[in-house]
């Protein structure tokens, strides 16, 4: 995939995704910032009515994108964004379709361009899912779908599975109506963020949906090393919204008062020097003990894969056992949320 | 996939799987010991039944299904196994879903474990077909999936497709249906079992499927180098049952009363020596010249893929042509079992 | 895959494919000689009638190969035909089953021969596509299958994707296609093939497909390196049809009066030494500078993907601007013949 380094980030630059405005049909979805308070609303309305038709058995569901075909293009590996898109797709009924062998062989064999890649995928689907290792890429397919659409007059729409340490927006968006799902609004909320705040992309583009809800009377505890604080813009971003923020490395006092807690991992190569990784590393370990701290009714998040940030195999255990831990219903909303979203792009159906 | 290293056994020893017993709906299939000669008989009349209505392109067929969901979590590949639960799926109408670039690449990427994997795959699933290269991983993913229904209020189930040196329940399965279906019965039929003894999953999960059967007047041919016989209590447990065993490595003799021949491969690697492999290999090969000295009406089964212990590729074309070889017809008969299995742990179906 | 180095091509010289000669239901597609014109006429009906009926959404189009399954075996990667052929077949109401992994690293790892393999894929599915590095793949699996069908009572047949320096036989059809469709006839036209004419797979089948259609006034301006010129056998048979045919290595000469040009890469590996191909190198690119120079209402095709043989990225959107370029609407034709085509072999259809 060295062919794709010559992409230049002027191409993206140019690049203004349409903001969703109450209408998803036949929309890219890029980023985050494409959506507004009541678009979430929306959103969020049709993933709940999508499960509850589908725990029925609602054989109505199979309908909704009967006729449609979604390309896969995942240049990296993402078990569950990959198998969570796809049976999204083909609970509503739609056709999926993928490389065979996986297309990190096909772009390394031919050096084939991000560029024809996605629009060759364009050409036999309706939607592509795209999975890319650098930033801006979903940005680049959009153009380049867009200009597609001049040869073959429709114009297929690419959803964003995540790009590099760009944005990962189902992600959020899974992420966030999981609060309003299991937490039930996010009105006088506490919500914390633990982890590495500086480069984890779930986090940032959470904390700007919560700002594009305009919630009232909600807390952000941001949690992290000092060397690893949310970007400032972000913090002033919320701040400027009348989201009380706070920024701490003390994880028991804040969490003492979160009713939401979101936590991820913090790595050791974001250090300077193994000294100060080691000196904070035992502390960004959500354990059984510290969990037994949290509020009774509070909701553990996670967005899965994890690893040392949730201790030993035995403490995912009793973790797991714990009724505050939602990250498996978490996960479970995830193919909810993107049955709801394709359902919009696709036939833009008030599901 | 180095974290699986760290599976302990302790956590599969204590999960006993539920016994099938006439009913096979939202059961895990993780083992040949959950199946009595009931159940048997059962699925492979569902298996027959589907195959007719298969070969009459029974539209009804592709209803079964409808609306449910199989993801394949194939840790390491099999070519026939992993198409033929597809295709079975597929044609009961049920959606599959499945890693984009294999499984391989995210694990070892993001070190991420079984109990995780498994229970994202159950999220959005309602069977999931597991293929792992560690033994206990198929019990280990039922006791992960038990755990999961408690936090999403419905039980993903987990069907076996091999796990290592442990067991391929469902290979067993298909065997077993094709002595019945194309050898009739097991009643006073000589089945020889050929190879390496000790260490082949497949022919101990056969030779205890075939106890669980109780048939009479069955004798069976242990065929093997003296330092690969069968282990002795799966020889113990056929003695109990009435069925008169015969452990040889005198191959010709065997085989001029054996009615059924199930061939397998005897490993270089197997052995302690050189010299101790040089002295057998030549025998543990099934030749044209070596059938014609079979019955006339005898069944010759391999589970595939062949190598050497079949010859030369001139060697396969003469035996392909033989009607007494059958292991098409048995790799076919994988695909009807696969879909009556399907139906009744999907939708308990009277198929 | 070294199992396969022993495939002796004696095995394929001794197969012939059966011509279609107006029925196509249930025939290995494995050559451009099993065409006739009338052929040809009948597919490419098919296709355009398909694709008006999926952009008018017709559902009835998803009902043509419901109830049939399609096993893709790519031995090699190949993106574009790839997609296509499972967006071909889902579109069709088809089902699509494929190795999880990648059919490499099973093969690899087992080292399981191609005529055990299609034989298993045959098993499960009515039509296999195949792509395989090696030339005579298909015609050496459409024989395994004709033995096959001998063991299951049906038989299932190959497609070919493309085997090696052999033929890419869908390829070439989906560019004949595109210049009937676009191009509105062979009659009276100059037909262009630009690049590495010598091993150039695409050039060779699409110059025996124009040859099978016997046209009236047409020309073919080779363009090539001299080293690098088309067979000679495909030159004469060509003549013999009264097609003018002029071999040049003067592009812009050539290009000047050509109505379709079909551009091709030359690569740098086909020459004796570094500076016969320094010297050609720079002619044997398409940049918007000789674009501009060809027939206001010329064609530019290629078989993609493209590399420096359509100049710099830049130079590509410039390309790509340009309404003479069709090579994406060739992509999108690529599905809608494929379509027809497996709609034909499977169901016999007039559609």
């Amino acid at each position: 995939m060295t062919s794709l380094a010559s992409t230049p980030p002027a191409d993206i630059a140019s690049y203004v995704p349409e903001p969703i405005a109450g209408d998803f049909l036949n929309k890219h979805i890029v980023t985050v910032g494409q959506f507004s308070r009541t678009d979430l609303e929306q959103l969020f309305a049709a993933a709940s009515s999508l499960r509850t038709r589908v725990r029925q058995r609602d054989r109505g569901v199979g309908e909704i994108a009967a006729g449609t075909v979604m390309s896969l293009l995942f240049f990296e590996s993402s078990t569950r964004t990959d198998l969570s898109f796809q049976a999204a797709m083909r609970r509503l009924g739609g056709e999926v379709v993928g490389v065979s062998n996986g297309i990190q062989f096909s772009s390394t064999y031919k050096g084939e361009d991000l560029h024809d890649t996605v629009r060759a995928a364009g050409c036999y689907a309706d939607v592509i899912t795209l999975r890319h290792p650098e930033a801006g890429a979903s940005m680049l397919a959009a153009k380049y779908l867009d200009q597609l659409a001049e040869k073959i007059g429709r114009r297929p729409v690419v959803i964003s599975a995540g790009d590099g340490i760009g944005e990962h927006p189902t992600q959020a968006l899974l992420d966030l109506y999981t609060i309003f799902d299991l937490g039930g609004s996010l009105d006088g909320r506490a919500i914390a963020m633990v982890g590495d705040l500086k480069h984890g992309r779930t986090v940032h583009s959470l904390a700007r949906l919560i700002h594009a809800c305009a919630p009232s009377g909600t807390a952000l505890n941001l949690i992290s090393p000092d060397c690893l604080r949310m970007p400032p813009e972000i913090v002033e971003l919320c701040r400027g919204a009348d989201i009380a923020v706070l920024e701490t490395d003390q994880i028991a006092a804040a969490l003492a008062s979160s009713d939401i807690i979101y936590w991820t991992r913090v790595q050791e190569e974001r250090f300077a020097d193994i000294a100060s990784y080691d000196r904070i590393k035992d502390d960004f370990v959500m354990t059984p003990e510290l969990l037994q701290t949290c509020l009774p009714n509070a909701l553990l998040m996670h967005p899965l894969p994890r690893k040392h940030e949730m201790g030993t195999r035995d403490d995912h255990d009793l973790l797991d056992a714990d009724p505050r831990s939602v990250y498996f219903q978490q996960m479970e909303n995830g193919m909810f949320m993107r049955m709801a979203l394709l359902a919009k792009v696709l036939r833009g159906a008030h599901v």
